[in-house]
């Protein structure tokens, strides 16, 4: 058979086709989906599109519905006219499906609703002696081929049942194409998505209304597999030593999950079956395990994914407590470590349209690094993170109630407490505080050592008898044993320090290392964008002191928050935000730092405490 | 990007595709597997193909494969090169994956050997520094992007381990052009496949070898169905009385099934495990039962099925024991009772590709007709089938030892019994036979009606004491009570001539009718294929005699056995044959006889027990 061309605009999208098609299937076949709220029976009219060039003539339906001006000016029903040579189609907005534009908090980000799950309400005919059609195409025919049968058995056992309890009028629900279910009567409104990211310390969900795309709950909570260990490396070690360990690891997400799925529906007023799919980001030991599959070999060089690129799978194979035929679609990883939860940033941030040079840090458990300029991507993975989750630090703790979160030193030293208490531990901001002013009254050395109480002068009385000094070396109390919840005190030790100064050198020469991959260096940075709750809670003037991020001016830097969360709920709602990130995860190159020539010069020139890059 | 045409020849199937696509890939959109021993990667050399038009410069590994001789001649590696304009690609035999052909017995039908089930050796290189790609990219990559990820996570999950334990020699089983499992070593030999003929009465399998497309055992036994009523109608009332009605009948084939297969795997001495697919024929109600559907739409006009194209569901989804990723094929039905079954006895036929008028007649427990010329298709059902099947008749049986399936009456009566045992029933064929010779000396009457032993004058005295009389009527004594199995004798009743007179006008008479859509009658017939064991086993004399079957010259008509569960095994062992079991589904016109004006006076015709048509 005979093929054709036929264009799209304005998207300019094109596909070959078969003589015959009707524009409708075209556009599909193009990415373009258009209303057809009478199931493209050609008798709404909303699927209306302008052509020039090879189409049949109009059906006498299209001569019904549309006036002779119209079709002398070149305007069809998608769902009617049918390819005959080649053709350019001008689709208009109103005749397209979804044009909401949300808003995504965290950063500034619009999109286009399309989710990747459509539910259709549908009226049909019943059957009669004239049209014996069987039940499946009675409702494939009304979907107007756009939506493939089920694969699943179940849904076609329910099919018959479905139809006849509720006369007829059922809702379609479709997911990539794929007629997932059907429910008695219109439940088109009623449909739900939950985007994950999966931190190796915090699982946040987003329980999104599919149709808007707007956020409805969100709920987060510890990622519980923190009982087998606080970073990836002991959870991959776990994972590997067998299947249980395995399944125990996978469990312990599953069920966090759960568990968010139903706080959050709770507070939503949504039942848990209304949510037909889940978006998930992670890193990529997180997505291994969260589908159960073994990490093993991103245990040791050359550290060797199982699989990189997205996975569609049923949830009700992972155990999670949804509609029985939901899917979970768990965006791409990049490559190493560096997972789906870096793709989700990029997405965020529009990383990959950058024109000038813009980087993005993401500092959870892991530190994970982008560098873009001109559609050119380099991505890198430090093991950075735990440090500034209070991992590692003797008396450190996350970003909660008690976490002494700011410190300032004058006279005396003055510590906020998140919440207002007694404080009992300090969380990362507050070390990056600490240290930053304890470098700057001269507690600490450029070099890291934290100074006895007889080689510094000058301080303060307050501040100095607060340098002690015990069997495991010296120490700086920040909070005295009767100001502190529990009566111990709490204090940054000279090993803290050395904690954060590897994790902020890892971090720092990352970066100046992904920099040299396009030829610039910290200064050249246009835009740093820090993500991760971190990024919205350290002071920025401190993290410069130390190094940790470069010197840059105030105005060129930015927090987007958990701007991988953001990625996810993008890819919840928009299939061409889904398309975007299989592209960025095949386009982002990896970097494996410890590979590379040149890292540990830089690492151990980014281990001073000072504003960098130095100004030599 | 600019979209070119392949054509590739000598089969002339032309593709649309973007540039730089490889020809190899190519090719496989077109339909066309080449071999890739090497995985694609232009070493092996066996992806050979002549090209004329637009590609690209041969490769360094193609200069290496190839001389300047084929270089010049226009011979390039599919898996090299790429399309860079229109181009024209010649493919020999040689380069093209399973050219087996068999022949499959039955009917004389050829066909080249091209699963959907394929698997492939590969010997992939261990992961490094250098080539650290995730383990699913390392194989998929080799499979030379023919094959779509797995969709199950348990394929996922085994991956890693299968690949490290045979040091990455393994074996990919893809179905669909999906990933389905992985397998350590070479085992690409060992892979099996089951065609099945789900009847209304019988249930068949065939187990083959799918490299080969080799039949390696059959085994058959009863639907166990039958204990929930012979025919499908009482079947669709038990299945229609609720879940478990329909849980029970839906069981109790897969209970066979399991059992076939059994018995299939070890008279072959092959694993249930080595078994990746089912292929699947059998009436409309059947399908339907076997994957669990309710087929209440069938019970009651307007006869609606709940699904009528081709369905691939998870064998592990019916609880069927062969390997756990294992799919089934169900082959598409027609309409209404037209099922699947009458696709696969077209399909083994070739009926789809007659040019005069060919007739095909499956008398199982159903009755289906088809009629076809020139590419025109018309199919009908009749509820004719039980009586040659045993039911229905006071003491019909199958044709099984002790069943009557001859009858001669000369001066006295001679039967031959299956098995050369006592007689202990009659079967189709027998019940065929001793009508035509009642008919033939005058006891039964050509209206139908079984004289009085006054009634008829002139017998020898030992065919006439064998006319009795009881208080349900007269019967014919076939085989006297000592000369049979438990001592009661063998009798046709004057009742058991009439239904199998209604069966035979159903048959008759619809078959007339379908005749007359195509502007033809019976004697118009240039071929007449009986399908079904029964069409084996009826003397057609008879079968003429008494107007079972049209009064043509014996030339004209020809058996060809279990057609239904041919088409089963091509299906099998071919996709190319599976696109034409879809095709033809599509293009046959289903008649519903009852709906038929005329039907009836056609049925009432076709009563009369005399060759036909009549010549008048």
């Amino acid at each position: 058979m005979a093929e054709f061309t036929a264009i799209f605009l304005p998207g300019n999208s094109s596909v070959c086709v078969p003589e015959g098609t009707t524009l409708l299937a075209a556009a599909a076949a193009a990415g373009l989906l258009l209303q057809t709220p009478c199931g493209g029976q050609g008798r709404c009219g909303k699927c209306l599109a302008r052509v020039e060039g090879g189409v049949d003539a109009p059906t006498s339906l299209e001569r019904r519905v549309l006036g002779p001006d119209q079709l002398a000016q070149g305007w069809r029903l998608a769902c009617q006219a049918r390819v005959a040579g080649d053709v350019a189609v001008t689709v208009p907005e109103s005749s397209l499906i979804t044009e909401h534009r949300i808003m995504v908090e965290g950063v500034e980000r619009e999109l286009t609703v399309l989710p990747n799950i459509t539910k259709v309400g549908l009226d049909l005919p019943a059957p009669s002696v004239e049209d014996p059609r069987a039940d499946l195409n009675r409702v494939l025919d009304a979907l107007s081929g756009h939506v493939r049968p089920p694969t699943r058995i179940a849904s076609l056992r329910a099919l018959p049942r479905v139809l006849r309890q509720s006369r007829f009028q059922i809702t379609a629900v479709a997911a990539d194409g794929e007629l997932l279910a059907l429910e008695p009567g219109d439940t088109s409104e009623n449909a739900y998505g939950l985007a994950v990211d999966i931190g190796t310390t915090t699982v946040v969900a987003y329980l999104c209304h599919l149709p808007t795309g707007k956020s409805v709950a969100v709920a987060s909570d510890l990622n519980s597999q923190a009982q087998y260990g606080d970073d990836v490396i002991s959870r991959i070690r776990i994972a590997s030593s067998g299947a249980e360990g395995l399944a125990a690891l996978s469990g312990a997400v599953v069920t966090v999950i759960n568990d968010l799925i139903e706080r959050a529906c709770h507070e939503a007023g949504v039942p848990e079956e209304a949510i037909y799919e889940l978006s998930v980001v992670g890193n990529t030991c997180m997505s291994h395990l969260f589908l159960g599959v073994s990490p093993a070999g991103l245990g040791s060089l050359p550290f060797v994914q199982v699989f990189r690129s997205a996975q569609t799978v049923r949830a009700a194979d992972l155990g999670i407590g949804v509609h029985p035929e939901a899917l979970v679609y768990l965006v791409p990883n990049i490559g190493g470590f560096v997972g789906a939860d870096t793709v989700g940033v990029i997405l965020a941030s529009e990383l990959d349209r950058s024109d000038g040079l813009r980087v993005a840090v993401d500092i959870g458990t892991n530190g994970e690094i982008v560098v873009a300029r001109q559609g050119e991507l380099h991505a890198a993975s430090t093991a950075a993170g735990p440090a500034f989750e209070g991992a590692k630090i003797t008396q450190g703790m996350r970003a909660a109630h008690g976490a002494i979160e700011s410190v300032h030193i004058n006279d005396d030293v003055k510590c906020h407490v998140i919440g207002d208490v007694s404080p009992r531990g300090i969380c990362g901001s507050g070390l990056v505080d600490a240290v930053a002013e304890l470098v700057r009254v001269g507690i600490i050395t450029e070099t890291g050592r934290m100074l006895r109480r007889q080689e510094v002068t000058g301080l303060p009385e307050k501040v100095a008898e607060r340098l002690v000094e015990n069997e495991r070396g010296v120490a700086f109390v920040l909070a005295r044993p009767e100001e502190s919840f529990g009566g111990e005190g709490v204090a940054l030790t000279g090993r803290d320090v050395r904690e954060m100064q590897l994790a902020k050198a890892a971090i720092y020469g990352g970066m100046e290392l992904l920099l040299e991959e396009l030829g610039a260096g910290p200064a050249d940075i246009e835009q740093l964008l820090l993500a991760g709750a971190f990024g919205n809670y350290i002071r920025r003037e401190s993290a410069r002191a130390i190094g940790l991020i470069p010197a840059l001016p105030a105005e060129r830097i930015e927090s987007i928050g958990n701007a991988a969360g953001v990625g996810a709920r993008l890819v919840l709602c928009s299939t061409e935000e889904r398309r975007r990130a299989e592209e960025i995860a095949r386009r982002v190159r990896h970097v494996d730092l410890s590979e590379r020539k040149g890292f540990y010069d830089r690492f151990a020139d980014a281990m001073m405490l000072r504003p960098l890059p130095s100004l030599q």
